[in-house]
């Protein structure tokens, strides 16, 4: 945000600017599908992180134009963005369906990896964690892209998937232990943008983003083949919230 | 772009700025040879990607020089460029020449390449793959630059061409398998720009830039030989589509 | 700083901004918990480190956001900030729990190790080093950032913690030599910003800041294990200092 | 470029900008030793290289600064400079040199080399390579810095100067088959600029910058030991061209 | 440097600028103790690099302010800074007290250390060191900074006392052979800022510092231990001299 800028607009624009932001925040609450969350950044030198949640690409590129184009939008720079799809990320589900198809057959694979989500009844389950929604009581996010490493010696993509299953179901018995206190959004970036995951966590104490950021790092998984990229920590705007940004600044 | 500079200009500049983008973009696809497509970006924190097939290095300059000096240029700044030249990649080909001529041997390989070449009448298949043409009914591309590592330990220059044959055949495979869904055009970019090649894909569903990228990253030539650069995906204006840039945004 | 900006203020908006800065200083002298230092930064090519001390992440983002609005903010650009949690390291006292307790138990875990902390009347030691306080004759700064290598054949993280205990407490010895010319805060920032600690550093005299981290370089841990972010070295701005940042200044 | 203001530069002022760069030019082109050459770069994100032989440092610092006080220089930015010296790289007459004297003999070694130079009545050659002419029927440059790698395994300083020679010579082999189509000039950096040495090369094909990279890449030399900088092609803008810069742009 | 503001700034503010900047450069010369040069830069993508030598921080900061509130400062931006301790390095002495102490006892180091200066009566060649002189007949400088590496396999902080003295008092060879070509300053910088070594060379012949620096890159100690930062090489400006930068320029 270009904050001199923002104080000193003539005419309201800055009450205008800070209004047309409220307004398109209270639009993507009510949104057919999809919703977009506008987060307060502490640190990271940036000032707003916006995740927006839609259904098809031009949903997305329409999304940032508006807000590019909204009143909000003069007094503001993009100053990165990223592109990611939301998974699910089922490696023991996999893992299962491993022990009794040929990888390789790829039409094989595709129908018992869909089977095996229906004969476990396991569909709404998924919906739940392709549909994300941040929990009313939790308005703390951290956002980081993240990597497995390609290096020699250290090549996550040369693991058989065997390997890979065993690494990632102990990984993700760490994440259970914090079931009620972060939720966790995993999105895939390959051939998206320039990180291969993007992960998205929310909770109602932000200490908890370290706690658990750290008891990962010791994982095998993440101390031999995670490469992490910057990470960002803040807290929804409440509705209504951009009309108070100004709130007690002196002129 | 500087989207409010655009959104204030005065005396219809903002219209005038975006017909003579219009204007440039039906002018490229009347031309004798090559085209040029303009895609908008989604992520990435830029706007557009500019994409030109031409068969000069002097149209090149003079097609990015038209567009800088145009009243669109003036509300643009050009983040980067990249230059390449379309390649066949035909390791499947070269390794059966590589089976009857010594390589070192410069006059009777060439011969041999071209030959090869006529004597499967791919000529059509080649000029096709030489002059890619974007099919109408995949609006959406993928763009990214990679190189092939040289470490200790796994570097790509240092194999045999057996060794390259066989993993680039495997490769190949996988791509085979996206065909009808993914157009693919691979340039060569060593002494031109800053990565060995551009990778170009286009797809009626961007989710195939996803699915092709995240399975041939498994494949052995890219776990272990490949560096990626910035991926940036986006979809195609379509003709007229730069007079509609600004509708429905607010002052 | 917008140093030329500044000078050139009209109206008297440099003294303005100097006394604002100066006023915000005071107040944060006078909170209920947690402090701010600002100090002249030397080299770096930037121009003041602020440190705030905050019980919780609203309060930061509050602090933040009054600087930036404050008259001062109208000609200081914030060039990066960075978020973390001040922590104990105890690395010598988890070593004794972790005689006797499995880590893997988390629940026994974490009772031991406050059982061991308060058995040995241990929090007024714990809490100061959770509050930290700059001494007044030790205005010098000294802030960088730092992680963990996780490295094929450098990597902290596949170490037992019994191997990390040992490194990490012949590396404390080398800092209590230090003790009485330096006071040294360790924060956390895994899960909260790009490195995994900040390391802050008071002291008398700045040399001691080179003498301590070069002794320390030769330490196994940090020769094989620790990587070093930005270095920053400053001078904290003593009451109502700001009002003589243009003294002396020609126009 | 600032292509905008200079399209809008009041009071012919475009004119008077864009003469001043063919008068420089035409300047450069008649000095008593030395020249410079104005290059349109292609890719890159840059408009213009300019390359200049100069005899001496403090000519190369008066040619910058009377370009940057130009006129033109009133619109145009430096992104970078990069500054070398011409070398010979006769690595062929060193290995035989060194087959008679120790190289740590230094009074010994450097006679030997100037009598072994003379001897073969090579001055002339010499004189060639190192007050280097581009070609008029070569209007294309390609230009890069590049490094050779001092990691753990492929260390070039940690080879013998035998090791060195035979890839060197090796290396040079694949050069001379462009003989004809590419004119080289190597100069190095160290101790002057960021890389250990910069390449220029002109060539009447910009396709055969592409073609002779690509063979040397495979060179044991080039895919061991050597580190890549950025790559930038261009054409030598011919005499009176900046002129016709503006040339068709519209308002 | 903005030149172009310079060129045209009204009401003999270019003059004011440049004759603030020389006034400065007088001043400088007569401080009781320390000095600060001024260098045209030649490459490097910058135009002046300001070297201070001081006696303390305070001075430092102080130095810069004045610098930055000048006239001068009005049309120039600092790019980066850099500040460092200047260095004995005395390895052969270190080597000698090491055969009769054990470093790991402080206090007795110390004071061998000292009473080994002592005895050499090496005090003043010691003070010449510690407080560098550029020679009036050297007026070119090269300028960069430096690291040891950590790397697994090259690390020079897990090598012994011994190991290191003996590399250090090879590559010091090297340098005496360049003595009376060129001067050398060696500061420190570890907890200081982001390297942890500068070197600063003046030479009357500025080929001289390709010619030091290249044969030292196949010194054991370079060739496999050293990590260097970006290089600067420039003029120094001689008394008055920044009255002539704008001289011949036109508008």
């Amino acid at each position: 945000m270009d904050w001199t800028s923002l104080k000193c607009a003539a005419n309201g624009g800055a009450q205008r600017a800070l209004e047309s932001l409220d307004a398109l925040a209270d639009r993507w609450t009510k949104l057919p599908t999809g919703w977009s969350g506008i987060y307060r950044v502490a640190g990271g030198g940036i000032d707003f992180l916006v995740i927006h949640f839609r259904e098809t690409l031009d949903q997305l590129i329409e999304t940032g134009r508006r807000l590019q184009l909204s009143p909000w939008g003069e007094f503001a720079t993009v100053q990165d963005e990223y592109l990611s799809v939301v998974e699910l990320g089922l490696y023991g589900l996999t893992k299962r369906v491993a022990e009794r198809v040929d990888p390789r057959d790829h039409e094989a694979w595709s129908r018992e990896l869909r089977s095996e989500l229906a004969a476990e009844g396991k569909k709404d389950f998924v919906r739940r964690r392709l549909e994300p929604v941040q929990p009313g009581d939790m308005p703390y996010v951290c956002y980081y892209p993240m990597d497995k490493r390609r290096e020699s010696g250290q090549n996550w993509y040369a693991l058989t998937l065997e390997e890979r299953a065993a690494l990632m179901v102990a990984h993700g018995e760490v994440g259970r232990r914090y079931a009620g206190r972060i939720v966790q959004v995993i999105s895939g970036s390959m051939g998206l943008d320039d990180w291969e995951w993007a992960v998205t966590l929310w909770a109602a104490d932000p200490l908890d983003f370290k706690a658990i950021i750290t008891e990962m790092r010791y994982d095998a998984v993440s101390a031999r083949y995670a490469e992490f990229g910057p990470f960002l920590v803040g807290k929804r705007l409440p509705p209504g919230g951009a009309a108070d940004l100004l709130a007690g600044g002196e002129r």
